[in-house]
């Protein structure tokens, strides 16, 4: 102890800055190729710039704002938004809307109810002159109507067919009746409610002449457009505070007898008549695609909340000092330079890029099927039919996976990125305990993670035993093949090669995934006919095999990523290849050591060969560690978008921080010196033992 | 569609009175196992009737308070409770403060920082004259002294030997002279700071005639005790608002050349002469001790607060139903009926109680160790001391990894059961979103998780290494014996029998968890002698093993906690066996399926027992779900402490929650229609093509 010396101090911007000096890749070409190209570039820059010189837009205060600040700040940028949206072109407002979902979360709900989710009923479920109708009324713009999505209810969410809310036809007035028979059929987690919305889209029960024809979408009007004044029969209350995304106003709304003309019921599938005839569509399955939509934009939003987490932890990697590991007075190591460090972020980065990639094809792919569908029309039988149907099915199953397996994998990432910057991750003011807090419900909204999984790994079950049955196999499925010709016996395909080359090259690693997600899947199956020939009937068989079946959807999501990944790096340019080659790498080697029981019992992988892409592995980050803050800085997000001092561009983390918390919380006297501080510390003990008592002195 | 019925609704208060019908045990005779007898259940009882009769403790509308109105309501309650503190016994008040720290854990951290850090500090590191001192001056009661302690800087954090801050011993005035020197030596985090201490206990590097002799303790004053006037030199702000525990005022501290008598220096260890001699301790290990309690009461935390977020996410599955399996207007199925959901939720438990379990057993070793040490006083030489300082390493390395992994199993927990709660569970109102914001702060403080988990990997290694030149293992590592003896080979410990009643007893999984654990130990050797023969220094092939050694850890954790566990579950009265040992099975069990590949690559178990495995599995979640509410009963916490309206006893979950919301919500006019929202509807497009231009007209 007597010869310890403090450790010398580095300079942060410095530190940071030899990060950058020999990148293995050109930085603005990997920004150009994650984005979309330098066109997509130029224009996110030029909103992150808009954003970040108007005041509305100040964010780093957002810790300080009590809940009604929050949603009265949030409200006053919705119109700035909505003029913009209805003004400039739509590509350029989704790139907003996009960085918007990273700078404020909750904000992008917000305007995202109203645009996405109630014109989005609106567009997905009106006839055209339904929609021409609520055009008029100024439902695009927020010109006279703002709206909210009323599906989910107090004690009703993922089982849309089992809403107690009901809308039954009067055919005298030509009107539905929308009522809340009970407390559980209270409008529950209605976003814009409380405070925003003068209509709404109801899911409710139709009931013609006594029969219950199921949920269906139905207008309703909240509030007076002039007043604000809530309409006859409807009651709504404010939800108040929640984890997260506190500039949404989520409220409960319910209704006594509302009286809605027959034509706010959304007719675009089902249809009533005047004479209160019911007509069902057809093709029920295109209502699928608002669905998987929300879901795709989920694996993007995934990416682009983990890119901003993985920004801050790693940038602060590069600058944060901790031990010494030379003389006594020396510099202390940074934390990036740790092996352990590189273990706890650089597979999150391979597994950021695996999103970002697969966010982009499914989205592409889900708008090449969407214009097929629309080409199709109404048109429900033929070849072409059955090919789009076949593809939808595929796409709503494998996005299912996506989204629940993708939002799970960001919120980690998050919690781990926070965790990495040591106790500055508990600070309001580093980002990303808000980060997790917004970030979370990502996980239940849209589809509950558990649920879709299960739903995913269905799917999976019942192409397995089609399949079986001869049917054609879709593209992505393609690799069950192989175990399915072998009579439901499991996959024998094993690593062929020792080295580390052998077991880590993204050939084996595909073949390695494909492997072990055909095996889940038999095993699922394997469990879902034990179920059938216990006699349970079907449903309960799958309930019996859930848990094989989740594991199942995850093992096949996780090789849907790779091979996404792999793809994406094939068609990249050049200069790119080695660094986006290593990180697919470590995300498919990463991933196997994570489930290695898997891949030894499938017996891909023998031990040794574990052992030998754990050393992959090591060696993987250690090569990444060198490219990690150009990674981050290719991601292209603005100091202003990062909204972090600690994963300032520059490295300037401690001065920054200082000033931040600093200026947010100016010294004052202590509130409460005089009425409890000072009686605390000036009290005495105030004993008191009673008064003698005659009877003991007699004694 | 056109046959769908609204599924029928069932009361929620008989979904859960029928929950308790048929228990497997007493279930009041575990709550006096879990608490360790009737008189602790009795008066923790009392306590939380105490509590929750005081409206000063009213803790429902703790989401509707600002930062402001959180920490005065926090400060109001300190007094009553320093007084009940210096008046009841103390294991009164050890049993008061257990149950605030999961009633209100911020509370329990301002109160903490004073009686656990400050008066700590004193308590272990003052000699008897200085500890009667501050006592005198009213250090334990809180009169005339509130204290903070002063040891993370900006800059530097578990690296308490690399802290810049300097107390520089000035002979001429027998003082030491406190100073910050850079901005990154500005004391961070320190609770208490910025409201409340008048005192502090400052870490900073002695040093005397130019020499510096590392990190040593310091009180100084910070603030006038009858004024609240900070003290010439000292600088302090406020951090503001964090991810949690917003309760306690966490600040920033700077010195400039503050000067201090040199009595206010703890010298019960290192001593400083008026001339300037330093006399250094000859134990300095005994230094150990408060690190092992912070790091053992932390797993007490951790069961504790994972017994409410069980409680909570339980209760709510055995009332919220969701789809129904039946025919169309059948009542819809429990949650907990779900095998997924049972899979999502008892593993939990069984966690729950290995922790409950570990954390009895290693606070009375604890106990015991410090009665030995505290009998040895300073006599550092001899059998008995050697024997001591062995045992100490062993409970410092053991209780890291437990700190670590537990703190990390608990935030896992309360995340799944708050994600099990669907959308409810989003709300601030269902009380899990702040458990986990309120107990993520115990993965990094008092030790950062993952440098815990290398400091027990590195003890592990070394244990190994020394067995290896034969030198005796201590009992909690005697597992290790077997593979020693091999010369480094991995052990070839294999599951003998392959039924299910072979495959998950728990002799058989003592077995091969010891052997799994063993083999990760002998892997990080291998690493760190792979490290060695590359020539790297012992420190730095230490860190080139970083991976393997956490994996190390991890597995001896796991270890030591089924273990623990058993010796319990053996120890318990009779009708309390058989659900236990379920219990303990799937705790085993489970985690052992987690990690299939080690158990795989060991040779413990084969493919097809892991398959088994898998089965015993979902049979003990099928059991245990049978006692699944029972269960959380015997944790024994009121409704008052779970405060939760979906955790409640009586399962009326829809009616409480809804009048919490309501009641914390009233509905108000919307406060920005007039500024905002009707502007918004009202506008019309403005647009200006500009005037015409002459030039125009003139083409």
């Amino acid at each position: 102890m007597g010869s310890a010396t403090i450790s010398a101090v580095a300079d942060p911007k410095s530190s940071i800055a030899e990060e950058r000096k020999t990148p293995s890749f050109p930085i603005r070409e990997l920004t150009y190729w994650i984005d979309g190209g330098k066109r997509v570039t130029d224009t996110k820059e030029r909103i992150m710039l808009e954003l970040e010189r108007d005041p509305l837009w100040k964010v780093s205060d957002h810790p300080n704002l009590t809940l009604a600040e929050t949603r009265e700040r949030a409200m006053s940028k919705v119109r700035r938004l909505a003029d913009l949206a209805t003004a400039r072109p739509l590509e350029e407002t989704m790139l907003r809307m996009t960085i918007v979902s990273v700078v404020d979360p909750g904000f992008w709900t917000r305007f995202g109810v109203h645009f996405g989710l109630f014109f989005g009923a609106l567009q997905g479920q009106a006839t055209p002159s339904q929609l021409g109708y609520w055009m008029e009324k100024g439902a695009l713009s927020m010109q006279g109507i703002t709206g909210c999505f009323g599906m989910t209810e107090l004690g009703h969410g993922s089982n849309v067919a089992g809403l107690e809310t009901t809308a039954t036809f009067d055919e005298a007035t030509d009107e539905f009746v929308v009522h809340s028979p009970t407390l559980t059929a209270t409008k529950w987690w209605i976003g814009g409610a409380a405070h925003t919305a003068t209509h709404c889209s109801v899911y409710a029960q139709l009931i013609v002449k006594g029969k219950n024809y199921g949920t269906k979408t139905f207008v309703v009007q909240l509030r007076d457009t002039k007043t604000f004044q809530l309409m006859p029969g409807v009651n709504i209350g404010d939800l108040g505070k929640k984890m997260g995304r506190d500039q949404i106003d989520n409220g409960w709304i319910r209704f006594t007898h509302v009286r809605i003309p027959r034509s706010h019921m959304l007719m675009k599938h089902t249809k009533v008549t005047h004479s209160g005839d019911v007509i069902e569509p057809a093709l029920a399955q295109l209502a699928y695609g608002a669905l998987i939509q929300g879901r795709v934009s989920m694996v993007s939003d995934s990416a682009n909340v983990a890119k901003r987490a993985l920004t801050i932890a790693t940038r602060y990697a590069s600058v944060r000092r901790q031990f010494s590991s030379g003389a006594p007075g020396s510099v202390e190591t940074k934390l990036i330079d740790y092996p352990i460090h590189q273990h706890r972020l650089l597979p999150l980065m391979a597994q950021t890029f695996a999103m970002i990639f697969t966010a982009r094809e499914v989205s592409a792919n889900y708008e090449k099927l969407m214009g097929v569908l629309s080409d199709l029309g109404n048109q429900s039988k033929g070849a072409a039919a059955d090919e789009a149907i076949k593809e939808l099915k595929e796409t709503h199953a494998t996005s299912a996976g996506l989204k629940a397996f993708c939002t799970w994998m960001c919120l980690n990432i998050i919690d781990q990125c926070r965790q990495s910057l040591g106790g500055h991750g508990y600070s309001a003011y580093t980002g990303l305990a808000q980060a997790y807090s917004d970030f979370a419900v990502h996980c239940t909204w849209e589809g509950d993670n558990t649920i879709l999984t299960l739903q995913c790994g269905r799917y999976l079950v019942a192409t397995a035993l089609d399949a079986r049955k001869g049917m054609p196999l879709p593209a992505n499925l393609s690799y069950l093949k192989a175990a399915i010709s072998k009579d439901g016996s499991l996959s024998a395909k094993t690593c062929k090669g020792n080295s580390a080359e052998q077991v880590s090259s993204l050939d084996t690693l595909k073949a390695a995934w494909s492997s072990v997600a055909a095996n889940a899947i038999l095993n699922a199956v394997r469990d879902f006919e034990a179920g059938l020939a216990k006699g349970l009937s079907k449903d309960n068989a799958y309930e019996f095999s859930s848990a094989s079946r989740l594991h199942a959807a995850r093992m096949h999501t996780y090789t849907y990523l790779l091979h996404r990944f792999v793809a994406q790096v094939d068609q990249s340019p050049a200069p790119l290849r080695p660094i986006l080659t290593l990180l697919a790498q470590l995300f498919g080697a990463h991933s196997a050591v994570q489930h290695s029981g898997e891949f030894l019992q499938s017996g891909f992988y023998s031990g040794a060969q574990i052992e030998t892409l754990k050393g992959f592995v090591n060696f993987a980050c250690t090569e990444i560690r060198k490219d990690a803050v150009p990674l981050t800085d290719a991601f292209g997000y603005t100091d202003y978008v990062v909204n972090s001092p600690l994963g300032r561009y520059d490295g300037d983390v401690y001065e920054k921080y200082f000033e931040l918390v600093t200026s947010l919380n100016p010294t004052k006297p202590v509130p409460y010196f005089d009425s409890l501080i000072k009686p605390l510390l000036e009290r005495t003990n105030e004993t008191d033992s009673g008064p003698e008592l005659e009877i003991d002195q007699e004694e």
